[in-house]
């Protein structure tokens, strides 16, 4: 019924919530998990180009905003089942193809129609945009997952995700852009340190020692 | 790893919120959906016996207690998917089913695995207590979506939901225990008012009116 | 005004939260914990079975699912006022099931009175079944408890309530299933490890020092 | 082991969430609710003075800050069951009193005990004060039932509860502060009005009709 | 001390909550909002390339994906202050923008910081890219505003909010992509219906009727 | 429109959260921080009456209990900004001062307009009271950064609050119930322990060996 049934599905990305099933100290939805990821590969982006790379800046901005908008559709399955059998991943993103064009021509105006079908497919592919958006997605997975970490989550599963993540990651690190995070952002990350009940106690002490 | 994984898998079951992805004023989550489900079971078990059938009770209360334990494996997966393509939902019961099994062998000692595969079965079947229990859930489902409808969700899906779990119930209709929900709960449900603005301006005159 | 009533107040149990008044990590609502005790005793009654005993499984399921339903009526009462003075609970548990009482005849036909009157009866008496209902309503409590102390909640209250729900699980050592969840069970739960800091510092530089 | 006992328990009001297992579109606290209590309180009395009555203001604010404090020890009781049988209702009270001044005498230096344990009780006296706090209490309960019945809370429970606060308040309509409140703001409260659908349409069509 | 402190920034922004001290029915945080005008700005900006213009896609998607950064540093504060005073307003820019430089100084590289300072800006400048931030912000407002008031939220704030914001959009209807919302999708959001209980009532008796 | 907006006012209270856009293990909001401001004045200033100084009960109560209302007004405005520069600082609150006077000319009959503007002042000022409500705003406060740090929040905002606090409250150690607070409060406070695993261990082993 129109580009209004679009806006309003913008709605449901903020009740999907990452990661179902578990105990999270934080939770995160789509929309705001798109938003943080678009934000990292604009920084990725922005590293490549400095290092001489030409980004198509169109290109990475569409693919980074739109990579989840699929699980509208299809909800949150969870990756071990999608990735069980080779077979039922194919069938899968099948399903998932071909409910996200039959939505595009239920509900977009026909003149925009081959724009969205080109929007809104799977951006993760060769190209520099491509390979910078499979990296920012797994970047701000990592964010997520060592927050839970750092908040002492015992579900052994973020540490998991965290090492497949940073295993992900290193598999471009032909990139200006991943050197660049592994080289400097990764280790101010692991820094972040928990202030420790002793400091507490120090400071408590050198505050009522201290003369005013 | 022992039966510990498995009673701790219970605590991810309160995690699992159902219908994902819409606004809902009362979230529910499938551990308490899967207790409102046995206790509506035992209702219905108990008219089927009064009207003269024979109910396994061992069975029905297996039945229903289990039957959305493999939710932990597989994730909520929207219902339009997995029916949209026919292939897709029989690899997806398959997956289902497997790493049910798998889970079971890792998990549980010996002796009791075949017990558990057996108990971990997709439970709906031709048998009273299938039936049962395939009417229990759509009473539940109908609960929740009339609680949405109730506190005026504006969302069209709850409606749909509504209409799709009262369709399925009818088909039950030659089960005693359908024809005293259909003929005597519905339409209590049904007759659940909202207190019109007017009415509490009434009551409040009354009061106010009252001589004490 | 009939089984609707009853089949809404189980949304009412789901709106119950265990444990009022204290900081929680994650919080329980009295439906989910009783789907929990009662597929925590069905495992129990297997061991019990498997050891030789005879388990009435219909009674055992109908106790597990029905222990807590009362709550509807006298909602959370602190433990500790509860039994503050055996005057005062004997009292209270005269007015618990004078309102239950009141509650079936109200709302549920004359053929299933009795029956329901039967069933929301506390369960735990001197039966096999009883026992198991108690073992299994304290080992939830336990592992709700542990939850806590795992991520580490500071309130002295879950340490307290972990101790009481051993010490009174241990009372019926002399069951096969308490021996098998003393043993096997309660010792891979404690296993349960923190993945600690350094831990995460040793993966990632793995990670970053492998060749790929 | 001291005041710290007595500072932290403040924070155990504020997980104390009031009318616990039923639906509610906003929950409220105990510790939010005696500041509101409080607040409308202090208006009363200044309504009071303004007529001419004596107000001992120090009483007032007493009375009406630590009204609901025991519940910390009581846990949230449902008010049905407490006035069940006035036999238990007593006893219960009893109760209250005695893990109240066992907490004073635990943890408050000496010198402060007494004056504890008269700022504690039960403040609903014969006083124009004990009178004031009555009210405020019954103002709040009021506001909290209306709050959930215009945002459509189909649950009888809470026009029951505005039913009965106002019933309460006009008992005391000897006193200005009350006449004042049912003449004046009561009023304001019912004109409250919810925006018409019609409405909404009418100001869209308004504002795009409006040249600019 | 890092892009890390950037990185780790978004996450403030999934906790910074819109509107706050209203009860609203659905919560959205900073984060999802940004996402949502990202994405309304791109369909505007598809609109405008269609009826002619040239639209910079790069700095359309900087601008909408930026433009509520600086709430990090600000903190959200209500409408009504900051405009209390055109000079209060004045000096709050001022801070803001000192704020936001002063953070991009301390935590990115030098050979980024312009890039970052510039983007981190204002961006509703007179730009047709300028102009598509106001609209698209504005109908991400007025679709949150609309949310409440479907819901019947009886605050009027949101109904003061819905028609400042379609006001403001108003103002831009020289352009191509407002009329296309103004003449195709806000009708259809005006069409959105409740689901009378009539209506459920006959949808009910059509399903019982009908034969099987 | 009278003074049914001012109680009604006192539900923002609730909605408004305190130190927004930073992650907490627990949230405060705004009336139950008054909540426990005025009841730690209140203890505060019984210390002080004991130790003989002349405590003006009513200014106390009124100071403590409305310190926070003009935030319905404003928002939370982050600190820093706030004192980011004196000039912003002054017209804040020139702005703040203006919107409380106005609400109160707009919503309170004339016969307590004075009353209401003098008790919606800011209250700390040189007076014992004025300096017992800065003690007791802080003393919340420490409590609400220790309840994170206690809880293991790695933000290191939540140290700069307890220290900054701390700080504060040590300014005013000539008072008598600061060096009450500082000699016997907080030091029970910093006794606080985390349970350790270790300690989990112990008691269970200890448990287990008991014969019963």
């Amino acid at each position: 019924m129109g580009v209004h049934q679009y806006f309003k599905s913008l709605n449901d990305l903020e009740k999907l919530i990452r990661c179902p099933g578990k105990f999270k100290y934080q939770e995160h939805n789509v929309a705001a998990h798109s938003f943080k990821v678009t934000k990292i590969a604009q920084y990725l982006g922005t590293v490549e180009e400095y290092h001489g790379s030409e980004v198509n800046w169109k290109d990475l901005y569409e693919k980074a905003l739109n990579h989840d908008y699929p699980e509208i559709f299809t909800g949150d399955i969870k990756t071990p089942v999608k990735y069980a059998s080779g077979e039922l991943n194919m069938l899968f993103m099948e399903v998932e193809e071909t409910m996200t064009s039959r939505f595009i021509e239920e509900e977009f105006p026909e003149q925009y129609q081959e724009i969205y079908k080109r929007r809104l497919k799977e951006g993760k592919d060769e190209t520099l945009e491509g390979q910078i958006l499979s990296v920012a997605d797994k970047i701000d997975l990592l964010y997520e997952s060592f927050g839970e970490i750092q908040k002492r989550n015992p579900e052994p599963l973020f540490f998991e995700i965290y090492e497949m993540s940073l295993v992900t990651i290193k598999k471009f690190s032909h990139l200006a852009c991943v050197q660049d995070f592994l080289g400097n952002i990764l280790s101010d990350m692991l820094k972040e340190r928990f202030i420790p009940r002793t400091e507490l106690m120090e400071i408590t002490e050198s505050i009522m020692d201290k003369e005013i």
